[in-house]
């Protein structure tokens, strides 16, 4: 049982090539790209603010295959892919935390500690909720 | 351009309907799940421990449609999609922390904080990994 993913805009990014990427969105924090979103989802972002925080799905269109056990980048020994936020899983979906710097002409939302290749499609946008993290005692 | 996603495996939860589902799952606390891993997958899940977090990208496959306006439920104001967490949306992808009470049998996750329908599609999990979350300050 597949289910169809669509995307509903597109990263237009600094990033050309997979080795221009930084490693996670946190150290790409003075780069910024756009998410152009379609024209038929435009109103979904109606109330997304300058200055909030949101969490990006977004498809890893350049990824091919998978394995289950991967080295990740910042270690020397093989993890469970489930372990990792490696590109190369099982459904190709990435996930980061970005910073709405402004939007524009009402489809642009600029954003701040980009990590993504230019023209990846985006296939979600949420809320990022500081409430609904652990609490740091519970970590 | 459409993206095909596959379960990598199902949840086993005390939901057996929409209207037993708490809002988001930090209400859910005192209720556990199990997500059961398919076969295939087992090996990817190797390096999830018993007290970690982790996040859930699972589909909401119970959700028909979707509306880019929407009511949340703790609100009566129209909100953009996109600004809500509600399930109906334009793809049908939800996300969750939860924490992993023990993993039994090698393909069972044991979690708590649970806000999925039961047989709910998981179609990713990746660590929760705190240090890519904005600061307190930049919020």
């Amino acid at each position: 049982m597949n289910f169809q993913i669509k995307p509903i805009g597109y990263i237009e990014s600094p990033f050309k090539k997979l080795s221009d990427i930084p490693k996670q969105s946190i150290y790409g924090k003075d780069k910024r790209a756009v998410i152009n979103i379609l024209d038929e989802y435009v109103l979904g972002i109606r109330d997304i603010k300058e200055g909030a925080y949101i969490i990006l799905l977004f498809y890893f269109n350049k990824s091919k295959g998978y394995k289950l056990l991967q080295v990740p980048r910042d270690s020397n020994d093989f993890k469970g892919v489930f372990s990792t936020r490696s590109p190369f899983r099982p459904n190709s979906i990435g996930m980061s935390i970005v910073k709405v710097i402004s939007i524009k002409n009402k489809n642009l939302i600029e954003i701040e500690g980009v990590d993504m290749l230019n023209k990846t499609p985006v296939i979600d946008i949420k809320p990022y909720i500081p409430e609904l993290n652990p609490k740091d005692e519970e970590l």
